[in-house]
Parts: C-alpha cells; structure tokens; sequence
C-alpha cells in the first residue's frame, strides 16, 4: 500500500494566478509534491456567477482526485469564496482555500479596526472576506472594492506602469479615504502588483497576501492530520506537475517567470470530461 | 411544413460583444428574428487556442441548431478568425463570420494600401485579416495590433477615460507610425471605444466596423439564398431570444445598455452539453 504522506497536494486556480499560491507552498513546504491544473480555457472565474464556478470547480477536484492527491488548495479568491462551501463536504480529503487564511491573519492583526480587500467582482459580491473577519474580529469593519482591471493588466505584465498607477489610484482612493490600516489583496495576481499597491497605500498599511498564510495554513494542517511529507529523497523529476485545460505553452512560459523552478512540461487536459 | 424564410438567424459570440452585431443586423434587416447566444461562463476568447475556440463554436452551432436556424452569424471576431473554416463544411446552413466582410471592404477601400488592424492576440496571431485582405488587394499592406486591455476597459464602462485614452495611444503609437488610411475595428467590443479611437486616429483614416458590413452581407446572402423572411408581421414578442451560459441578468443589463429594444428574458443553457 502506498504511503499517502508521499502523494502530491492538488493546487487549482482559474489560470496562472494560483501559481503564487503554488511557489509560496515550494518556499514553506518544500518537502511536498504538487499537481497543479490551471483553468485557461474557462479563465477568468472573477466576474462569473457561484452556479458556474461550483461547476468548474468540482470537475477540477475530480480530475485532480485522479492524480491521488491527498490535500487540495483552491488557490483561487473567486473558487474559494464561492465554490468551497459547497465542496468541502463532498470531498474525503482535506480541501482549503485561500480566503480564510488571510481573512484570519487581516482580522487578528489590524490595529484600527479598519480593513480593506480589493478582489475580483464575484469575491467581492460573495461578501465572504467581510463575514470571516467579523467572525474573527466582530468590532471590525470591512471595506470591500472589485478591481476587475487587475487582472488583466497583469497579464499584460504592465506591472509597473503608468496606466497601472492610473488604475490602482483610481480603485484605491476610496479605500485610502477610509482610513484603513490593512489591506488584503484578494486575488492570486495582486500580490504582482504589490509595489504598486505599497506607493499608493503608503508604508503604514499592511498589505495582506493570503498566499502567504495560506502555505502556512497547508504545512500545520499536513502535520496536525499526520499528512506531511517526511521522505527525504523527492526525486527533482514529476515533483511538480502542471495541468492546464489550454495553451499550455503560453501557460508555461508565464509560470516559468513566476516560480522559482524550471517548468519543463505541461499538460494539456479537457476539463470539461470530468 | 414550415417557412424556413421565417425560421430566426443564429447570432454568438463568447460574451456580450456581438450584440454589436446583433444590433445591426437589427437595424438593416428589422424583418428577420435572431436568436442570440452569448458564451459568458468561457469568456473572452481572445486568448485562448484554436482548439478550444472550435470545441467551444461547435458546441454553440449545435444548440443554435436546436432553436431551428436558418443562418449564422459568428458574431465574434476570434471564433471568426480561428473557427469558421473548420465548421463551415461541417454545416447544412450557411455560416458567415464577421472577418470577411470587414477585410474586404479595408481591402477595397483603403487609397495608399496600408491598412491597420487592431483584434484579440488569438485573432492578430490567425493572420487570417492579412490573408483575406491581401487575396482582396495584393498590393496592400497589413499592419496587425492585438489590444488584449480593450475588451476589459469596455466591460469596466471605461468607454471615453483618460485611462483608456493612455492605453489607446500605447496601443496605437506604432499603427499611426506606419501611414496607414484605414483601420479595422477587429473585435465586436471596439466599435465602443470608437470615438476615443477616432480621436487619435485623426479624421483621415477610415475606421472599418466588421459588425455594419456583416449586417450587409447577411441581407445580401439571406436574399441570394431565398432566405429572407418577406413577411410583414412578426410578432414583437419572441422576435429577438438571448441564450447565455452564464450570469442571464448581469447580461440582460449590459444588452439594455447597448440594444434598441428592450430585453426581457435571457435564458441559462449548459453549453457544453450541446
């Protein structure tokens, strides 16, 4: 029988977002192997309704259960916030999102009280972050902002740019007038803006990046539930593999400036089958 | 036996854009019903590969098929360009794109024989504008941008912002650059963004709108084949149907916005059972 601490974490997300999710897990638990499947023929989920990404995500679990993992991270704000819920009960293995983790660390750490989250439309409709860090923090108040032009100009890799400055000024101000001493970056591809973010926020507000803290979530709960990977030899080889339901080169050309790995193959599936 | 003169023309497109085309086609040939489909649980298309774009447009044609069609109108510049030389021969019906006929008339138009086209990276990347227009005019030279930021700036409303207007000129910098008299307008969202394109274009180069030449030659096709419906009453009600695979009212919204009719009903399909 084979030993199910050596099998591999499931890492999913709309597309290339989940990848800082995925490079945070290779820095905190670089013991574990991960399957990773991005979702680039249906990306992005952020502005897509909770029937469609519950659907989405479930025949995501269902192709990586096939991959014999034995945790899965849905290493999307959007999937997290919407399809989780519905998930986690169906599922045999531990299934954790990004949302709570860093809803978590943004309540018990504001000292004002005063929290910001920018996401994508859907998280930010889902009223998700606001219920979690009330549930942590009932004195907090929670002021959420869809920036649905993140995401694309991330892609665009403007990371720096003017027009990017423009845009982050424009969807920030609001939040700025708060007041807010935190800031949660609730969607997989802001974390690549972070240096925008931190000039137009200024060096007193904390900038939340629950990839971060959700690696940290992945490694206790592994060891609490006896799962963690305590092998010494990881053959380099098939540690880490990449599924995608498109284009995979242009996929792998993007994760390749993203991780701190050479990213050889990866693998075309229809996700639509599962 | 039914009149397939009055039987509805097919219209899609991966998410709202069409309706561009829809609202032509409703203006040139008021006495014909449209069932529209809209692709908004995938959208955008115009990043994602050939491949999936055919699965996706196949799945489209068949459900369209469902509703009794007569024609249709891929109303969608990337299904277009990568799509329809694979599902025209697989087709009873006949099936027009929307490349076509804006490349022909850039062709026939233009004076000095340089024409600019600004589509999605998939469409820039099918070359299929440059050969179309060169099969038109050999003489002509074609100078292609993809503007992967336009679609997002639309569906954010961002229509005449100073920020749009900075990525414009980003975008267009190198066409103006190159002397050319005519643009073409490649994708269904940027005849919304016409007059900031207008605007940095100058007066003097001709802006292509693939969605009123399509209108044109559908009316001319429709009458060609026998297929035009001739018939004098068509009831309001149920003259124009809208199908989505995703998010009905949020659609709904955004066709009120751009339609001259009133949508009332949208309707929730699963596309990929077709």
């Amino acid at each position: 029988m084979e030993d199910i601490r050596q099998a591999p974490i499931g890492v999913f997300d709309s597309g290339v977002g989940g990848l800082t999710v995925a490079r945070e897990i290779m820095r905190q638990i670089p013991n574990e192997k991960i399957v990773y499947f991005g979702d680039t023929a249906r990306v992005p989920y952020g502005s897509k309704s909770k029937d469609t990404i519950i659907r989405f995500s479930r025949q995501i679990v269902h192709f990586l259960k096939t991959k014999g993992v034995k945790a899965v991270v849905v290493a999307c704000n959007t999937a997290s916030a919407l399809a989780l819920e519905t998930l986690q009960p169906e599922m045999d293995i531990p299934v954790i999102g990004v949302v709570l983790p860093g809803a978590k660390v943004a309540a018990e750490t504001t000292k004002n009280g005063k929290i910001g989250v920018i996401a994508t439309e859907s998280t930010i409709e889902s009223h998700l972050y606001n219920r979690v860090i009330q549930a942590h923090n009932p004195q907090a108040e929670v002021f959420g902002k869809a920036c649905p032009l993140f995401c694309p100009l991330v892609e665009e890799g403007w990371l720096k740019d003017p027009v990017t400055v423009e845009v982050a000024n424009r969807y920030l101000e609001p939040l700025l007038a708060t007041g807010i001493d935190t800031l949660v970056m609730g969607c997989t591809h802001y974390p690549l803006l972070r240096s925008t973010l931190r000039e137009i926020m200024g060096d007193k507000v904390n900038l939340v990046n629950p990839a971060y803290e959700t690696a940290l979530e992945l490694k206790a709960l592994l060891e609490e539930k006896g799962l963690a990977n305590d092998s010494q030899d990881i053959p380099a080889k098939g540690k880490y593999q990449f599924y995608v339901s498109d284009a995979a080169n242009k996929f792998r050309r993007f994760a390749n400036t993203i991780l701190p790995i050479g990213v050889e193959d990866t693998w075309l599936i229809h996700i639509e089958d599962y």
